[in-house]
């Protein structure tokens, strides 16, 4: 420590392991998705809420803005600090305790830093189940997955990250603590706050710990890989299983064709799956029940479909080993993208009855304007959310491709989603790439209604700034 | 009209079926629970979204604050103007139309003065469950649904009227329209604006539409009536049951001795069911799909329970005859206490786990400060929600009972609840009669919080000035 140490303070504050500088920031300076290189002059591990708190009080005093970190795995640079900002990281990866998992009440309440792997772990110890589920459970925290309203692999069952938030306590940009942890299902008295903080994307306060809600363990399962016809119409599938399942239904996932063929090339060999003329679909049913017969369900349910012409072929897993199989080819789809080049990522909603409409005029957009380029498309159809990815064409650079298609062919297939009550941000939010995206198309109203809470929490932008709330 | 009229403006704005003055206001201006005498100038009417913007400006114009008003059922005074506070209502009772249910979509959109029990009706037209569900669905709307983030009795399964919006619309204090009416799952763009005015009891804005979640209509069913042993664990026994059915139970409703005592004495005749040692439960699970055999998933569950000695007896529902009688007496019971002499309703939330030891330790409050006093107890326990009435004692003037209620013994009760985690409004909200409540048991974090949002969005405290926002 010098004299001249901009961060001195807060060395004092939180100990020299509480203070990274220099080359020990770069892993938390530079965005998932390997798009941005930012800049921090300190990143900040706190231990405790009192602690953060302090460092918040710090930040104030001295000038410096503060970016809070998760685990650092989003894909729009929502906790990439913009270089020449004097802004410090907070990376809450100290704060990351389990603190109660209470069986009764069906909740898990843990620290913001907790690993959602983890939390999930910690929950099923419990033989209760966490649900939220995405690619990076392994390395992403549960404040990053709260300040981003997480979606992933559930959401058409149990909802988004906001579902499942029962309590949720930030340190705000004043220092002070707001903490509702309670673990209640109702508590009408008056605005629900702690909802604010979720999908604000850090830019009210710093999250410190939350409680969420639990189910049963989903013990029984029955999963197929099913193999649409020509123009199955989607969305009527999907209605159909939820009432013929009455709403078992956890896995909606949609596989194209041209996904699927990413992943065998990856693999060097067939995956041993085939999609029919409209693609495919993995279906998963779950039930915590043991007098629930699922796989009759499945098999009564499926029997319908073929009956209507809606699947041409149907696979059963018949073994956990069959399943992961199956599992295996959804979840690599991301790798296989990645081995054949990289993509550019486009996550649309659409109400899922326009769902047909939109790949139909989406297609044609691209058919026209970048011809030849190949698509991957695949996701969370079930609710209405599709991965809808332009592969990067060969002997192009990735980064300049994504600049190609994102000042031009984006904004056209994001018009075909909105004008068709759809989003350009289903599920991977705002953060500092979006941000044009936002202003181009939330109205007037939102944007001034946005403005008003942030100035209103956070009157000296103290947090995140140059993210989702900042004008572009 | 005549000059002097200090609502012309308002009658050329609306017209003159737009505007009801004197006499014809009284039905506005007393609250449900009878214990309020409003005033108000005026009840505005307007027809459409245009129209509650102009009567918006023209308040702020004109100096007038406006109290938003569904049907005029809430138990908390929300809805209700106060006398002497130049106040308008504004009933959304001509804006009641149902705009579109899409089947494929799960969605139902609609004004936001559609009464509830129309709402439903919509969805089950085609075949689909919009599954919030109260004792005043036949009159109350939704925009007071939304105004109170309405409970009822299906929270358990489907969550509160919160979890169920997907899209909102509503004018603002400056006359501007905050439209959000989408269909989708998921659209991370930010913070998630339209829950801030689920809850917020009209004071930061008029809603006028709303867009909701819908489910396959529930057409299968299984009721039984369950008589508990003594100290049967009730949160075990929830918990158990969640698992057993897989999520299937719809209503896990609480029924003491008292308030079956209640029933029968308003009936004059024996209900024809019991309770045992620990009281009742009816129990209701539900489902969309015709393969799942709900009355074998019913018994085997009802066969663990009887092993573990958790309950003493239990009757099926073999008609839909046996069933409304059973959905009859837990729906008669707040008459049953009207019958009594009436009651006052505590309306206490805990964590599930907590409910005997709240149930023990609020009994020993009532037996040491109103020894005597008939304690009516039931409710939506399945969710930690409990109805802890006090009956009028004979002879006692209602009001006054209330107000010694009020005023003492009740914050002891809440004291026990909020000392385990709970509430002190579970469901019914702030509006004018819990103020001092949320004033007195909230931090001041919270109460800052709350009214820099008011402040931000309502700075010149236009809407229903009186209620949840201000200080007492």
């Amino acid at each position: 420590m010098t004299p001249s140490d901009p961060v001195a303070a807060f060395r004092t504050a939180l100990g020299e392991g509480g203070v990274l500088t220099g080359s020990d920031t770069a892993r938390y300076t530079r965005d998932q998705r390997d798009l941005m290189q930012g800049e921090a002059d300190a990143v900040l591990r706190p231990r405790s809420v009192a602690e953060v708190q302090a460092l918040v009080c710090l930040a104030k005093a001295e000038g410096f803005g503060l970016v809070p970190q998760g685990g650092n795995t989003g894909y729009v640079g929502g906790a990439t600090p913009q270089a020449g900002r004097r802004q410090l990281v907070v990376s809450l990866e100290r704060m990351a305790r389990i603190r109660s998992v209470d069986p009764l009440d069906f909740t898990l309440t843990c620290d913001a830093g907790a690993i959602l792997a983890d939390a999930q772990a910690a929950a099923a110890a419990h033989d209760l189940l966490l649900p939220l589920s995405l690619g990076a459970e392994g390395s992403c925290r549960l404040g990053g997955n709260l300040g981003t309203n997480a979606g992933g692999l559930q959401v058409l069952r149990y909802g988004m990250t906001r579902d499942l938030v029962l309590g949720l306590e930030a340190v705000l940009p004043d220092g002070s603590l707001f903490s509702d942890m309670k673990r209640l299902r109702k508590n009408n008295i008056g605005y629900d706050l702690k909802q604010l903080f979720v999908g604000a994307e850090g830019t009210l306060g710093i999250v410190t710990g939350v409680v969420l809600k639990l189910w049963p363990a989903q013990n029984h399962r029955a999963t197929a890989w099913l193999q649409l016809a020509a123009d199955a119409p989607i969305p009527e599938i999907a209605a159909f299983l939820r009432r013929e399942t009455s709403d078992l239904v956890t896995t909606f996932e949609l596989i194209s064709a041209s996904s699927l063929a990413l992943v065998a090339e990856m693999r060097g060999a067939p995956t041993g799956f085939a999609t029919g003329e409209g693609g495919a679909v993995l279906l998963e049913l779950s039930s915590s029940s043991r007098h629930i017969r699922l796989d009759d369900v499945l098999m009564a349910a499926l029997e319908s479909l073929m009956e209507r012409g809606w699947i041409t072929d149907a696979a059963l897993a018949s073994s956990e080993a069959q399943r992961r199989a199956m599992w295996a080819v959804r979840e690599t789809i991301p790798e296989g993208e990645k081995h054949a080049g990289g993509s550019v990522k486009l996550d649309i909603a659409v109400p899922l009855s326009q769902l047909g409409v939109f790949l139909v005029r989406a297609g044609a957009v691209l058919a026209e304007r970048m011809p030849g380029v190949r698509l991957s498309f695949y996701g969370h159809v079930g609710d209405g959310n599709v991965h809808y990815n332009l592969m990067v064409p060969a002997g192009e650079d990735r980064l300049a491709f994504t600049r190609r298609v994102e000042d031009g062919i984006a904004h056209e297939i994001y018009a075909v989603a909105i004008d068709l009550g759809g989003s350009f941000s289903a599920e991977y939010g705002i953060g500092r790439f979006k941000r044009d995206l936002l202003h181009r198309y939330a109205d007037p109203t939102r944007l001034t209604l946005i403005e008003t809470i942030k100035h209103g929490l956070d009157p000296d932008g103290l947090m995140n700034a140059g993210a989702m709330t900042e004008r572009p």
